[in-house]
């Protein structure tokens, strides 16, 4: 292999293919030059001139990038498999994603991580997992599974992890917890998740190993784990946006230690505007130069999750790149592995089906009936109030119920009739439900509405399978069934995106400001270790406190 | 262990040392910052205030920096062991070097890797040695030794090596020599050694997996492998002096491509000014900035070599530190492993003394007389010209012997008596000779002289054990005996110098402009793959033509 890729480079032997007279981003000089691509055998030989090449491919007036990174992301948070999401993200620049099966794991265990492992295969899309390090994700939780520092250290030595994923438990770390020190033990690399904190704390977590963290909301927060070394993911996926507050941070100097992801992306949002690339456009957008937001895109998660390889467009770097013109808008051609993946927006490849037994009728519920879902306002409890386009809450104590829905967390794993209940601020519904079998990081069913008899109805509609359902004055109005573990749909992306279009319009018969970001925001609801107070099937979790209230 | 830092960052456990008040140098964020530094089981724990400690350090008005890594040495060229070598580097601020033994190698084989392992162990200084990948360097030399596939495979997996050192034999990768592709196959990190390659060439070495290289010359050299991947050892050393050049070719944007190196310093020139000291303010002085020159001495090397913990001052990192003066000027004090090795410039440990018996009386040569060092001066033949502060070397063809001295190199291995010859221009030498055992990199004997009588009798007094000698009018004035392989000297370091000392007081007899980089120029005239012209035991090597003349 190496001899013929030297013969290539010397000329000695015909290339593969070459990328003709296109702009170049050099991202070591952090410039665009003028180069012929030379590749061959998957790989990138030479950047030069002269070459001749079983195929050539005129990139004259266009821009050759190195194909997109995402540096974190939960796959399952797009409804689609891993095989389907591969479609609608390599179209748009992306080959290579650090993905944190956590979603499904929670729901299943191993056997959710084999099922993405599985799917993830036969499509030309690189997917590297992290083992989810909290599941459950705080000792408060009723999930569907449970993985201790043993089996940790089990499925580490089993599967092909690049990692430890997000260690959300920063409370159990920075109290010397002894089975997340255990697991923080095995030397794995460890992503981070670490919202606002700092000082002492933020020094003991990262003695735990920590390396990353994808959770900052300032750029003061970014710039103070940097100078304590971590690197920054800046997120920017459907229910968080943090580019815009993060690029304050970045300087010429400490540029290397940031890099792009999306955490949690909906198909709509991905089909329309992409995942990398569109935080690529957001950030220069925001005032961060074209180079520094392909440095943040390419090279350095690469380099951050030590991707050999990868990242740039150099000889002996794996051919994984872009053709596109110089707006970014049109990504003509995506090679992966030297070859052609994408052509213009389409993806010119297949996934495999794979068996979804293990993986569908996850849903155990005990049966609900509208009294279930009473709730009385008095003056002076807390109510959760949400915000735009984060997923931190705040704890507000309104003094009447005016504008309020009610929210519940119904247990789903093991039918034990565990629901807990609360007012929500900043979501109004009107005449109906909706009831999700998604809800961070167990994955109970999440329900909304402001009558208990349609929140019953949506709870019950959700089946064995789970999915989505709106209920409105009874009857329910639309339903998208999630057949692998209550959180992906089996079917072909178009077929999901048609259903979620479906759903986000009747979304709208029942709430006036309804859109795709309630079920985002309904999916964090449950996630206690985002502050500031959050909901789960025990009831009001108070994350400051880090106690149910 | 990871409790224990944990409990010291959070302030449940007294640390071991606090570095009060100090201005701490940011390596992220490329800035100084103003924290205490918490130390704990060799590790720093936490910046920050308001800890206790068992030892407190003031740094009020100093600088608290990252010590220092020097990338790619030689460390026989400083004629001292390893463990008396640290003696002289560590009060200069270096902790670890990354070092290939190469010379001694091409003497003794495994035999000198497994002293140069055996003699760094019990001082403080970390030695990552990269095993020698050409021994010998070209398939044109007498070495002592020879290292093929087989046996790099063999040696990599029985010694803890960091990768395959400098693959000087860029002809042999980019014509895909069988050999050579082997040992690139091994998939160990490789250096490079590639000076003016450029262009497909240059693509096609990389392609043989070659990640760095210490031999730029111009900037342009450095801009263009940093474009194809590479990485840059800016190098400055007592032969080899690059930084004021390369240092044009840095910005803020590719900076992270850059570090510092010595490749090869003598004994006398690190005790007068350090070793990545003088780098740092050699570069400073060329118009680097202070953060740009500390970060290219600490966290570039770290990451380049990924030495997991190193290079920066933040949580979890190694405490090897230095708290200096903010002249630099003054180190007041170097940590490693969070102890104190040494103070004002004095190392605070002692070297192991191991035996030399393995790797002495290494000089086996056949008897020289006169005769064999004559030579006659015919014009149009060609004469090597050496040039100040470079290995490169120009062929020239001068009109007359006026000013030319004689050099001769002859075969020391395995006596079997092989001696070449030739003129040598910007070397004068008046009625005397300097013969050593040092000659890079089969390091045969290299004398240098006036008369073939004064040169014999040079030879002759190397002895078994080698050394340099200087002959004067029929007399040897001085002498260093290297009892180690005939590179070096098993005695202190502090006799070592005043040796050096001697020898390079008694080179003026001979020479008027006589200096210790005469010894340097000596040793690498028989290199033959630096440009442009050689001279081994064999004759006169044309390293452009890459043959004998």
């Amino acid at each position: 292999m190496i001899s013929k890729l030297i013969d290539v480079a010397m000329g000695r032997t015909l290339a593969d293919i070459i990328i003709k007279d296109g702009t170049v981003f050099d991202v070591f000089n952090h410039t665009f030059i003028k180069a012929d691509v030379v590749i061959s055998n998957g790989k990138i030989v030479a950047l030069g001139s002269g070459y001749s090449a079983k195929e050539t491919i005129d990139a004259t007036d266009k821009y050759v990038i190195p194909s997109f990174i995402d540096a974190h992301v939960h796959i399952e948070s797009s409804l689609l498999t891993p095989s389907e999401y591969a479609k609608i993200v390599i179209p748009k620049g992306v080959t290579t994603v650090i993905a944190d099966p956590h979603e499904i794991t929670n729901v299943l265990g191993e056997k959710g991580i084999s099922y993405m492992f599985d799917s993830a295969k036969g499509v030309p899309l690189d997917v590297e997992y992290m083992l989810p390090s909290c599941v459950p994700c705080t000792p408060f939780e009723h999930s569907g599974s449970v993985i201790d520092a043993n089996l940790t250290r089990e499925l580490l030595s089993k599967y092909n992890f690049l990692g430890l994923a997000e260690m959300m438990n920063f409370v159990g770390v920075i109290n010397n917890d002894s089975d997340v020190i255990e697991k923080l033990s095995t030397g794995a690399f460890v992503d981070g998740h670490a919202p606002l904190l700092t000082a002492n704390e933020l020094c003991a977590y990262i003695c735990g190993g920590i390396q990353t963290d994808h959770e900052c909301s300032t750029s003061g927060e970014a710039l103070e784990k940097i100078s304590r070394g971590m690197n920054i993911l800046v997120r920017e996926g459907t229910g968080a946006k943090n580019i815009q507050q993060l690029i304050k941070a970045v300087t010429p100097y400490n540029l290397n230690r940031f890099a792009f992801c999306t955490d949690d992306k909906h198909i709509a949002d991905i089909v329309a505007d992409g995942t990398i690339l569109h935080c690529i456009k957001k950030a220069i957008s925001c005032g961060l130069s074209l180079e520094d937001a392909l440095t943040m895109a390419t090279i350095n998660p690469a380099k951050i999750y030590n991707l050999k390889g990868k990242g740039a467009i150099a000889p002996n770097y794996v051919a994984d790149l872009i053709v596109c013109d110089k707006s970014l808008d049109s990504l003509h051609l995506v090679l992966k592995d030297g070859a052609i993946v994408s052509k213009d927006g389409v993806p010119s490849f297949n996934g495999k089906s794979i068996s979804i037994q293990e993986v569908s009728n996850t849903v155990r519920v005990k049966k609900v009936s509208p009294q279930d879902f009473q709730l009385e306002f008095t003056k002076g409890m807390p109510v959760i109030e949400t915000m735009k386009d984060s997923l931190i809450t705040r704890k507000v104590y309104p003094s009447s119920a005016d504008g309020l829905s009610i929210c519940a967390v119904v247990e789903r794993h093991k039918a034990t009739g565990n629901i807990g209940k609360a007012f929500i601020k900043n979501i109004d519904i009107k005449d109906g439900a909706i009831a999700q079998t998604i809800g961070h990081d167990s994955h109970n069913i999440t329900v909304l509405g402001d009558n208990p008899i349609d929140m019953s109805i949506a709870v019950d509609s959700l089946g064995s399978n789970g999915g989505i359902c709106i209920v409105h004055n009874g009857k329910v109005i639309s339903y998208m069934e999630l057949e692998v573990a209550g959180l992906m749909s089996n079917k072909p992306y178009l077929e999901v995106l048609a259903m979620d279009k479906d759903i986000v319009e009747k979304i709208k018969v029942i709430s006036k400001d309804g859109s795709s970001s309630i079920l985002m925001l309904l999916s964090f609801l449950s996630l206690v270790v985002i502050p500031e107070i959050k909901l789960n099937d025990r009831g009001l979790f108070d994350v400051i406190e880090w106690k149910y209230m």
